[in-house]
């Protein structure tokens, strides 16, 4: 297993800088008062794509050898990594396959569409989309792009704290901690990546659905446990730590917060509300666990990665009875 | 009548300063293939209180005497000038009275109340906002700081196109045009005021809803036509022109367009979608005019205003069957 440097981020944010933003921190008065902490959201949300995954495919699909790319890539994702994979190939020129789950919501499906990528669909399961994509793999002699499992992906996913840890000094200096969600954990790897290098007093910590707590269990555990096919609103965070993930988390990750679909969905909405921002349920899993554990964060400054924004509007979950 | 001048909104820039945001200017790849002209939004849903309006109201709160605060200010409002006025007076720690339609959103009732605004309702007319409105004002003997028919309140509002200019230098330069949407005139009228003098080039279009478009037709005679309690989704833009917002109107605008129920809240909808934006329906409406009217835009730069953010989520616009 190749571990990625802090080398390999900062060749990853390089190579990558031509087809990402460098998305905009943002901070409430309100919601700082609410959660008795400031708080500076690096908002992913507005990224190409929708979703800092774009990070990480950017750096996979630019990386490869003119050779490897004419067989394009190739990748399962809940829907933020596909889109991403299918815009960066987009710009390349080269093919993208998408194995994706029946019930990913009908938005991602028609976006990753829209960006040129190739859909084969499999069952709502970690089991079924390893067989499928195997399949699609063995077809095509694609370059597989792991969402997260990837060095290069984690490397890509790093230049995001990077970013943030560079606006901070027009912001009033350094954080005390960043807090980001926790699905496979690339987002957090990356982040542990860079922040154990470039500023390693700040402490890491990720956030989790309940309902999907894989990572939580694992991290007090000390060994991965891999749950198949957890039910949450926060549709992002499903999927299990593998290897490379699991060793940022690891060594590098302060704790692991839960909240519930609840405390998700109105930390949701009060952001909607009070931000204006159009971001996912995955993406709300921060500030839910950070007001639910107030006494962690009390009077620090806590940088808040705002994963994507990539909703299906006509499906907002407090409209759901 | 007094007319304000440049210097008039100099001095109502530096006045309200500490109490406003510096919003973003954002722009979207996919919306300028869509519309087939360079677009840069101005993001005043960022704002404080959620919309511009609070540029003009903390210019005539904070331009009061101590004397004069001391009984408050006091205003009708269909939403954001209320909230903004209500957020400014709080700020200077005077009581401010709104008298609001009983049938305002929820949301924005609840958001006055939120900032220490103390509201009296009165039926959805002007007819009967005028009334009432004057009961409460012979009652306190607040200043009364009109919407927008209030020389400080436009000169406060010419703030936004001043910071938009300063913004285009890091933006590529100069716009061919600006674009904001018309109810009773008081943001197009301190874009006019700003624009006239310092980018006498730059073009000003108003936008209004087919439904409620007394503005465009006022425009068309040449003297002000007003209509009692339209009807359309875009609910900030009900409100007829008056004589201060008539002049700037009818001397410096170029055209008033105007767009369909239908088409104000496709444009809204794929602003949340694409540009991750929580807007307010009044704000899609220029959105949608410039995708009715491609020619007139085709190949310039064009600034957008996006006046405001406050919605009330629970009630969508394209979740009404």
């Amino acid at each position: 297993m190749y571990i990625p440097t802090i080398d390999d981020m900062k060749a990853a944010h390089a190579r990558a800088k031509p087809y990402i933003h460098r998305t905009p921190v943002l901070t409430s008065g309100y919601l700082n008062e609410l959660a008795g902490c400031e708080m500076f959201f690096k908002c992913e949300n507005f990224q190409k794509a929708g979703a800092f995954k774009v990070r990480g495919a950017s750096n996979a699909v630019f990386g490869l050898t003119d050779e490897q790319a004419k067989r394009g890539v190739a990748t399962h994702s809940s829907g933020n990594h596909a889109l991403s994979l299918s815009y960066a190939a987009g710009r390349r020129g080269i093919p993208c396959h998408v194995v994706m789950p029946r019930t990913a919501p009908q938005a991602k499906k028609d976006a990753v569409r829209g960006y040129g990528g190739i859909i084969t669909e499999c069952e709502p399961s970690t089991t079924s989309r390893e067989e499928v994509f195997a399949k699609v793999h063995a077809e095509t002699g694609a370059d597989f792009v792991h969402p997260y499992n990837d060095p290069r992906v984690v490397a890509g996913q790093g230049t995001c704290s990077r970013e943030l840890l560079e606006q901070m000094d027009d912001l009033g200096g350094a954080l005390d901690a960043v807090i980001a969600p926790i699905g496979g954990g690339g987002m957090i790897s990356g982040t542990c990546l860079t922040l154990s290098n470039l500023a390693p007093n700040v402490k890491i910590y990720a956030a989790e659905p309940e309902q999907a707590d894989d990572a939580a269990r694992s991290f007090k555990a000390g060994h991965i446990i891999a749950d198949d096919a957890p039910v949450t609103v926060a549709d992002g965070l499903k999927v299990p730590l593998k290897d490379l993930t699991w060793h940022f988390v690891s060594n590098h990750v302060t704790d692991i917060l839960t909240a519930s679909e609840t405390e998700i969905v109105d930390a949701m909405r009060i952001t909607w509300q009070r931000m204006k921002l159009v971001m996912e349920p995955s993406s709300a899993v921060p500030l839910a666990t950070i007001l639910k554990n107030k006494e962690t964060f009390a009077g620090k400054r806590v940088g808040v990665i705002i994963t994507g924004g990539n909703v299906d509007l006509s499906k907002l979950p407090w409209m759901e009875n």
